[in-house]
């Protein structure tokens, strides 16, 4: 049995075909800037991997936002214009397939669970740090979706009232600390403050034009101001999925997303933050934090497994 | 059918004999300082339930603290002495019966998801705000334990890492501000900016012995200043509930423990307050906020459905 897993993002839709568990063919289109475009995208990349593979069960779609039970994607923060887009029935009526849509987040849980760093994990959470903090939760041997199919929105864990401003109205969320945005903020907090030159540097020599990029770069050099933030990353990072172990008691974490690029530098500092944050360390097994390894193609994947799990096998 | 469910608190174990759903015998006992007789106290409430009510087909019992799998309460900072008391197996051998044990808050949780204010909700959070902020979580239909049993320690998510010390070790748990030692930090501060002359009053003049319950008094005498102070509590309180539902998309929340006494003034302003902190409250139904309705019984309501829930039936 083939089916489609496509994972829709603000800058590409990667598409996979899938038979039996194993990837056949892959076809990828940039996302467009109009909105009205995106279902056309998503339609063509099914196409293209239909013409490529033969009759697909079902499609599954990984949706960057809140994604109701009823495949509508009702706030797409980094999708322009994904407000209120009815991708499911959309994309159903157009190719005449059944559809399934999810948070993208919670298709690269699912993808990391089935076949990726996560397998064979009774409960599991998934943080993947892109330009925000998304999220997946996988409790004693199922997703967990919630009431209205938005569980999962660990980015917004408040966990400073008075911390800096959040696109999302409040202050202090955790994504802005620990993502690819948060690390740039961290990074040019040092800028400003003359403690990291060699980023700078990288910036093109000012301290507001300071990107995460430019930390990561200067990190592959073994530049200890950079080392130093992303030991202050890794702590805040540390302290939501201290949070997040208090509450879910998960056997690991699988952390994913923009930032895993930074390797050991990052996994060291966060997973020795972690064990001097979480509650009860000594009177329990130690909550492993590994890197996913589907790389850009885990929301796919799960999106693929979402599609099989929808026809029935 | 009879099963027992017993609570075991700081305070008290109480215990219920339930016969089909029905309480048809409760029996309560102080908890003896000594831990060595927490286990006498605790087969004592249960000779007593059945000496009046006949053979049950097993024992639930609920326990302060984190209880691992194997029934063995780990660490228990409310029951001096009780870290490592292996109670399911000493109960076991002790009455000859089959004993599970389970969190006190997810035996309270599961009370009032069976039989009080959770009927019916497939995704549910309960908090319980006592002397700290224990919880319990129904994901989908089903509790939520962890890997190791610890799930649901929703009082250490920290919330402000600059915010006051909690006796965990760390800074700026929610327990701080949204429990009964939250109310009393909250009412001292407010006593000593001299905010507060009734409260004071009523703790005898010292703002430094201001405690809960002299908040709770003023408020039940409609003192403003005790409006004030339980309006702060209650922000806090809709703080951690709003991280608490961009996480899990319950339902519904069900508050319990002793705060629940101050009624409506503390859950008009908690909703009020988590209105404006939860994510996307525009796209989703409210999730309302509701007294737990068990009173003192959910924990050994709950641990009774947990026995009938162990004897397969």
């Amino acid at each position: 049995m083939i089916v489609l897993g496509l994972d829709l993002g603000g800058t590409k839709c990667l598409g996979l075909a899938v038979e039996d568990g194993r990837v056949v063919a892959e076809h990828r289109l940039p996302t467009p800037p109009a909105p009205r475009d995106v279902i056309d995208t998503v339609v063509a990349v099914a196409d293209a991997l239909i013409a490529a593979t033969g009759e697909p069960a079902g499609i599954g779609i990984g949706a960057p936002g809140l994604v109701d039970r009823h495949g509508v994607l009702r706030a797409a923060p980094n999708l322009p214009g994904g407000d209120e887009l009815a991708i499911g029935p959309e994309v159903a009526a157009r190719t005449g397939r059944p559809v399934v849509v999810d948070n993208d987040a919670t298709c690269a849980t699912l993808g990391e669970w089935v076949s990726g760093a996560g397998v064979g994990a009774r409960t599991l959470v998934m943080v993947t740090l892109g330009t925000g903090i998304g999220g997946g939760i996988v409790a004693d041997g199922r997703i967990s979706r919630g009431a209205n199919g938005f569980a999962g929105e660990v980015g917004h864990m408040v966990i400073d009232p008075n911390g800096p401003p959040c696109p999302c109205g409040h202050r202090g969320c955790w994504e802005r600390y620990a993502s690819g945005s948060g690390l740039g903020r961290l990074a040019r907090e040092a800028a400003h403050a003359g403690l990291a030159p060699r980023v700078v540097e990288l910036a093109g020599g000012d301290p507001e034009m300071v990107r995460g990029e430019h930390v990561t770069a200067a990190l592959a050099e073994g530049d200890p101001a950079a080392i130093r933030i992303v030991a202050d990353l890794a702590w805040w990072l540390a302290l939501g999925l201290a949070n997040l172990a208090n509450i879910f008691d998960p056997e690991k974490f699988v952390v994913g997303g923009g930032l895993v690029v930074m390797g050991e530098a990052l996994f060291t500092a966060t997973t020795q933050a972690f064990n001097g944050l979480v509650d009860a360390a000594d009177r329990r097994p130690p909550i492993p934090i590994s890197p996913a390894v589907l790389g850009e193609r885990a929301g796919a994947v799960g999106a693929a497994a979402l599609a099989t799990e929808a026809a029935g096998t």
